[in-house]
């Protein structure tokens, strides 16, 4: 470690508060923590790396804070309350600017949601981040993939193929991902690309009312097909009823949005499956948090992902 | 997450095996994992890169090892009991039979000490390798920097400046690290090198012995400023107790060979503090494992680590 990463690390190590349950934070050779009774640990791990994850000109606030939401998502997946983790940094420089403007990013989630940086490490390389985040979670109420029941209907929140839009204006040159984008309905496809926010109190909220879960990074079709997969199930999805914004659909028009909606990835929407008789809680879970929550499928025997008669499992590629 | 990555990610599963406190391992959003009542959870994070903590011609075997190793040797200093896991693991290109043989190092250190990968992740770049390690300690024993008392021995596990003496016969290229060297004591050195122990029996073993812990990553001098700087004391070091292996004098001489041991890093032996009514205990202990434990120094009032009437803590620069 040279002298320049000690410094580094010391500007992480000022934007990191405590914690009751933070024995000992940044500085020693491990972090203690003490783990609460009668729970599990929930572990994810993300790794962003620059022009694979993110368009290299990202501004470093705006991958501060997806560095840390994609792992947050994973744990809200999980129906976890975040608690602590780690990064490991990888900088071609050593610029204290940098490191200042990616911390605003990243300490403004993880502020918001109360989870503390307990360790990492800094090494001079091409730009990477990777996450390994702790949640937890009371024993037997996880959200698993693997717990899918036949009858059960399938929902999603917030709307979906918001961030593959844009993303796919910004490979046509038709976006800045630095600055405004002017016109209002672009800018909000912008945020959600650069700003994705983690489902994290709608999957503490889902213990007991989801039989499993999944975020949705990979896609609609893709991270469905894990949770049919997993709980040996077949999914139908009615296509007409997935969650498309105004917004995506005015900029990129209603067929494109649709499938942005179905195929593209980083939205970080929850998709999760539940008993019929949870209709009304969940539609009153969405009043009460003002998060849409659609009704988009339902669970039968089989396997794969089916829409429209069509067997979709098979067919979709990711993105990315 | 390309399919590719989904096909490695499988091959690694594969090795990871079960363990009665991992609730649910790769494969969801999250793992989860039920810990010990009673004891803290300890966490730290080491990434090593190519070219900058190992020559880019280090096999895939041995890379595995030293990538689990550090983490595992920062577990030992704090005297923790390794339980879990995460990697996150940057490739240039997929390829099958790195994965594996990058495995064989990895699971041969992570089964001989019941160390289980829960997650991670697999993106391509340059290589690159994060492990965020978690291990177990019963509340109040852990080994910490600083509690480095007046009139405390100093210890270090091992001998001092192999790793060094091999990385600086490989930098003028006298040492190929991908083959035996021929030459027994410059073979002893590569393995030094390569394949270092964590000495993670010992680091449980010191609960309740040690009053302070380090391991000796970055040197021995700056290490052990560590310790004297978090525990508010000067450390005084007997430079001619400093325990210096014989194939490494034979190999580099007596001079080079004690400034290696001060100097360099990447020994991974414990660097640890505790009271002289220890001294029987400790030594028992060395003869129970057959591991060599030297006294090397002192704990007095003030700060820096002195050696011979000079003060050593401004003057040293890391190695890497």
């Amino acid at each position: 470690m040279s002298l320049a990463e000690f410094a580094l690390i010391d500007r992480i190590r000022a934007r990191s508060k405590g914690r009751d349950d933070v024995v000992l934070g940044i500085g020693d050779d491990a972090a203690l923590l003490q783990p609460l009774a009668g729970h599990w640990l929930a572990v994810t791990a993300d790794t962003l790396n620059s022009g694979v994850h993110f368009p290299p000109e990202t501004l470093p606030a705006d991958i501060g804070w997806k560095t840390l939401a994609v792992n947050l998502s994973d744990l809200a997946a999980m129906g976890a309350t975040p608690s602590w983790g780690t990064l490991a940094l990888s900088l071609p420089e050593a610029s204290a600017a940098w490191i200042d403007a990616f911390a605003d990013g990243f300490f403004a989630l993880a502020d918001a949601h109360d989870w503390r940086l307990i360790g990492g490490d800094t090494t001079r390389g091409p730009l990477s981040l990777s996450v390994t985040a702790f949640g937890q979670v009371p024993h037997g109420q996880a959200l698993r993939r693997d717990g899918a029941q036949v009858g059960d209907d399938i929902w999603v929140s917030g709307t979906l193929g918001d961030a593959a839009g844009a993303l796919q204006l910004w490979q046509r040159g038709e976006m800045d991902v630095t600055c405004g984008a002017g016109d209002a309905d672009r800018e909000y496809l912008r945020q959600r690309l650069l700003r994705p926010t983690p489902r994290v109190d709608l999957g503490m909220a889902l213990r007991g009312v989801a039989t499993a879960a999944v975020d949705v990074s990979d896609g609609l079709l893709a991270d469905l097909g894990h949770i049919a997969r997993r709980s040996g199930v077949s999914a139908m999805l009615a296509e007409e009823n997935v969650p498309v914004s105004r917004e995506l659909r005015s900029v990129r028009g209603s067929a494109d949005a649709l499938l942005h909606a179905v195929e593209g990835g980083d939205d970080y929407e929850l998709c999760f499956t539940s008993n019929p008789s949870m209709r009304a809680h969940i539609q009153s879970l969405s009043n009460r948090t003002g998060l849409r929550l659609s009704r988009i499928g339902y669970i039968r025997k089989g396997e794969g992902v089916h829409c429209g008669g069509k067997d979709l499992q098979g067919g979709y590629q990711h993105f990315t």
